[in-house]
């Protein structure tokens, strides 16, 4: 017999497939650390800046040099950064049970109070890849500034089936 | 034989009812994300904003629009709310064991340097609750801004007994 | 039979005395808080500032007025109140088996990007005690403000053994 969680468990990589979503090279650190550690059933990520090839896609403020709309797609690049990431320590995503934690982090300028929107960017993704009902609680906060100038950085914590 | 942790974890809810404290309605989110995740025997909570019926009670930030008395009260206001989801999450708050990690995120204009007392306003409110034995690890940061334009939120993880 | 992990789990603190690395006095809270929170097999820290005697020792913000060497020691700083605290919790550094996750939080002023080398500043001198085969994950951003006016502030979760 085959429970409903464990289906669902299955579902991330064959939903990154129908969602023709391909994952990037997993990233490398930027310093002294490594971009995944598993402890007990969590899985803890590094922060995940919107990189492409080790170089940051987008630079900039939200509220100055650039706008929510370029923070969401910014938002999505660090995602599929995770992803990578967590796929490569893990063998595959179907070994995460779900997302428990989303902190996210965005370099903001002056009176920029669209954080959530920017935020679910990165939440919409999740919630097609992992299905709904397994949202994370998040973290949303502006920050002054983020290594190498982008305009966000996401924190994530996964727990890992059986 | 009742262990001298069983009687204390029992005092949260009589705690609150003894300081005439009644929680508000569970906060609602404002985006992609839940409010409250059990993984283990922790309990993590979403960031929580000083909201009354899902708007902002304060708006703006310490050291410019608002004083650090205002901040103090904004804490409060957001430790009632992350009451509410948790209880709304467990049944009661009497599962609380104890309150492990406490994260204050406040919006900060310049030379700001009362984030300490600031958080106290929550960390004081949780010893009241939780007793003074519990007090959890704090981290407390000045951030360039926060949702809905709020001075403060508040990142809890609580421990869940048996 | 001594397998290797354990070999290098009893390796901190006579690598301390190798460095010839004496930790200050641990660290005592500027609020309601306490240093270290043991749950499960994890040790959760407060945010680590860079304080001898309970006063800071650097005040400013990065890009402004501080540079980067100045936050690299500040960093390193903040690492010997955090093993300082972790060890009157413990009893002995040799309990713990990883360090699992730094956070780095930088004050920063304008556009400093440099986050990641100040950061280094705390994870190698985590490598040189704990061993290069335990780096942790890294979170790293650029705040506004920082408690006590201090350019950095760490936040440690370890792992602890068996």
């Amino acid at each position: 017999m085959v429970s409903t969680r464990e289906v669902r468990q299955a579902a991330a990589e064959s939903q990154l497939q129908s969602l023709g979503i391909q994952l990037p090279a997993p990233p490398t650190p930027f310093g002294s650390y490594v971009e995944a550690i598993e402890t007990g059933k969590l899985l803890f990520l590094s922060g995940m800046l919107p990189v492409v090839d080790h170089k940051p896609k987008y630079v900039g403020r939200l509220g100055r040099e650039l706008d929510a709309e370029a923070g969401k797609d910014a938002a999505r690049i660090a995602v599929l950064g995770a992803l990578a990431a967590a796929r490569q320590h893990l063998g595959s995503l179907d070994r995460i049970s779900r997302v428990v934690r989303l902190g996210v982090f965005i370099a903001t300028f002056g009176d920029f109070f669209d954080q959530p929107k920017v935020a679910d960017g990165a939440s919409d993704l999740l919630r097609e890849i992992f299905g709904g009902d397994t949202l994370p609680v998040r973290l949303v906060i502006g920050v002054a500034s983020l290594p190498l100038g982008v305009p966000i950085e996401l924190e994530l914590i996964f727990e890992i089936a059986g």
